[in-house]
């Protein structure tokens, strides 16, 4: 795919007869080849979704003439929809605190190509990641937070997510709560990896809170930021069994892993506009 | 679905432009209103596969009229296709010999409505599950192998699945080996549950093969039968953690309720028309 | 170990140097052959967990002899222990609603002697279960919960459990919420299979909960009944994926197979004395 | 553990009555405190394995005296027994060609302390991972191989292993087959990562035999090395879910996760000595 264009369109409208005719009427006209297809219709929300990727043909016109004579289409079914260039890398921001394993996990995987994404920042509230980003060649921002004012902190990462022209923000255990206003500024492109099984387990210490219940089971939970703490829609969860023998020391290290993988897959499915909100749920178009 | 009218509509056929487009556009034309929809292009086989769930709308023809229309579409991209009242239920024939967990497991669905299908038949090698069998009020056939003339049985296991006009075909373990010309006769219709995660341990006793072998994880496979034993497409398999204290027999045990699980998926997703062949493997619109 | 004698020896105490000394010492010294044994101290309650198999040689005493001279160590580490007859099968007391789905799978697993258990009674408050229990030969007692007094039913429900001989009582999807004083009653005897991963969803209609909250993973939980709803201490979890195709009724059917699995391993540990209680939590000895 | 003394004792021998007893009295009479204990008789080869965690108290003689009064109950029952220093870090050196992706989670396990091990050296066939090796301050030895001299540079890969006094060689997908000779020498102290879960797909380009077979689970194993290729006794798998969707590569890329965690398992659990060899099988006190 890196060579031939690819582009993506993502769609979201009120449930009707006619949608994927009109489509994939349009893409087949314009000479589109489709490669992948997914679409879901819920019968509870009565709303539409659909992703479709497809390569240009001889006889297709540019992005720009696409999507404006996509428009008629998309105003007729009341879509909200976008047309992404599949081979454009996903400009992601990171923010970290002291517990590097998701950082480093991304920062791998982008390394050796397995994520396509560009990380133009890194943000933390400590010091400690600053040599391994730099090796990656990565500029690092310590921005240190002032118990009296955690606000001119936060403009502060708010100016570098700016600057860096992210469309994506992730909090790779990231451990300060963001403010409301934040959180809406940063709604829908902000992916938060929480350390429990959501919705058990929320707020501080998930791993002590899961020793002392007894579970048999843990997990990881990456989620979209909103104002509600810990309670934005669901991108992607993962478990691992643990039994009596397990310390809560033994559940962190157990759930490090887990919290890896998920959060990998959240933000590779995002960058690759697998992700559609569903009101405060995510449909996931894997 | 089982008040109002569904229809599945299932294709297979090379891939190229304009497939969804045509399909969705005769579908869109009738009236018809898409409820499910998946779809996936092999770039290795070059093989186009679709399954579109739809019900008819006040201005959609009858079925037998649908399906003449469509057969200008199907012919032009070289269509294998079917369009399946999804209210009809499947008409399946369990053969089974001593082991009678994924038998019981298949009546319990069947009995609670967890799994829509008519069982016409029940048919063994032995008297084992007669019992239960009859207590579902289905009719229990006992066809016992005569080593010297194993075709005379299988002509008879044959009637039986004929006289029912089974449309698939389940061996809940039943422990025979069928003849190259029965595989031939029930292709792409008959599903065997393998007591093994295959390619592991093909052929007799995998669990005792697992354990000398000492792996960690068992498993089972669905898959189609065919006249290569154990190498037929596979439709499902499923896995549990073991370790060093299970003797073979725990393996066994354990292995039960994988199948059980494994087999009944299996069965559902044939018979909600969602498994279709890429040659040697199945693409599963789950 | 059928045809063998077995015992096993359980064990709870102040965790301090030289149990295992003593009791193997014990078992060593009365020529007692250890086949099976595991161990557990846990450092946050400083309490030690014990569990061993042993069979008796040529030279040990009979078992109540053994328990007797057992009580000189029992007494100088403050255990509390109990010697079973591993050969001894425990009556099991199963109570059940409308959902038949936990019962089928352990009435298979009885019939077919892989729970190795006394079912001596199925106690529900409806008679849909009774034709398919009294074909297992047990007997059915069908208790109709009055609205207008619960307690009457429940005193009905403890004299069968009693006449029964019960020495654990299975609430298989048993729709009523127990008196306090019930769950008192049966305190440590008493397991039921809660239909949400805990402690997510606790109360009622937990899958549509999960699907409203849009998880990607649901679960059913096994637990020992307290008088605190969906709190009790829990002896085993188990999950499965699901996505945004699922509806409400998809989690319940995906949830069937989880808790048939979860409360038939439960069932079997705690008969197999593998299941320790620790305050609030369980040891369990897998 | 960090600061307090603290001891590993494993021990396999032949089953036979008193060894626990024989063992734990033996611990009890010279002060020591029991911490963790597992045991396990083995009924097919009749052999007893046992691993001990414990603290010396004041009355304990040093670690050479207890070790020689030790020998006379070893002696008696025949038994193969370490006594470990549990705070001393195990040395282990990796081996790497060209995917990184274990050896950068094996380094970050290892930087971060999860992983409480010495890496004296990296070995590596090729110059890619020099500098992420040199960034955490370890040795990096390149070792090319001659295709027409094979065995000189196995010897200066021994020599490396050697000089690095390495109690563990872990092959972090090192694309050589090594020689029987080698393969002799490091017995029961190399681990190699199989990226597929045997006994299925042994050889070369597993995903890729995965892909083509249809699996619907992928997983890999860590296993022993020995001369027969693949065959070594497994210490751990891991699987993963996949679908017709994934192409070869896909399969590769969800690989990787799967083979990082299944090795940083069996690493730490042979350095915490929890892995004892059971003929061609192994037993994991987990």
């Amino acid at each position: 795919m890196a060579d031939k264009q690819a582009w993506i369109l993502t769609i979201t409208c009120p449930d009707t007869v006619g949608i994927v005719a009109a489509v994939s009427g349009f893409l087949s006209q314009h000479d589109c080849f489709i490669t992948e297809a997914a679409q879901f219709g819920d019968p509870l929300s009565s709303r539409f979704f659909m992703r479709i990727v497809f390569g240009p043909g001889a006889m297709t016109p540019p992005k720009a003439e696409v999507e404006k004579l996509f428009t008629s289409i998309a105003d007729r079914f009341q879509m909200i929809w976008k047309l992404h260039d599949a081979n454009r890398k996903a400009r992601v921001v990171i923010l970290v605190s002291k517990f590097g394993h998701c950082l480093n996990d991304l920062l791998h995987r982008y390394h050796t190509g397995q994520l396509p994404v560009e990380i133009p920042a890194v943000i933390s509230n400590h010091q400690d990641m600053r040599s391994i980003v730099e090796w990656h060649g990565i500029p690092y921002h310590y921005l240190a937070v002032d118990k009296h004012d955690k606000a001119a902190q936060e403009a502060r990462v708010l100016e570098v997510i700016d600057r860096a022209d992210a469309d994506l923000v992730v909090l790779a255990r990231y451990m300060q709560i963001l403010s409301t206003d934040m959180c809406i500024r940063l709604q829908g492109r902000a992916i938060n990896i929480h350390h429990s099984f959501l919705p058990s387990f929320k707020g501080a210490k998930p791993y002590h809170q899961a020793h002392s219940r007894g579970v048999k089971i843990i997990g990881a939970t990456a989620h979209y930021v909103t104002a509600d703490l810990d309670e934005g829609p669901i991108i992607e969860q993962g478990v691992e069994r643990v039994d009596h023998t397990h310390t809560p020391d033994d559940l962190v290290a157990i759930g490090r892993d887990i919290e890896n993988v998920v959060l990998a897959r959240a933000v590779r499915w995002h960058t690759e506009q697998r992700v559609l909100l569903n009101g405060s749920k995510t449909v996931v178009f894997r």
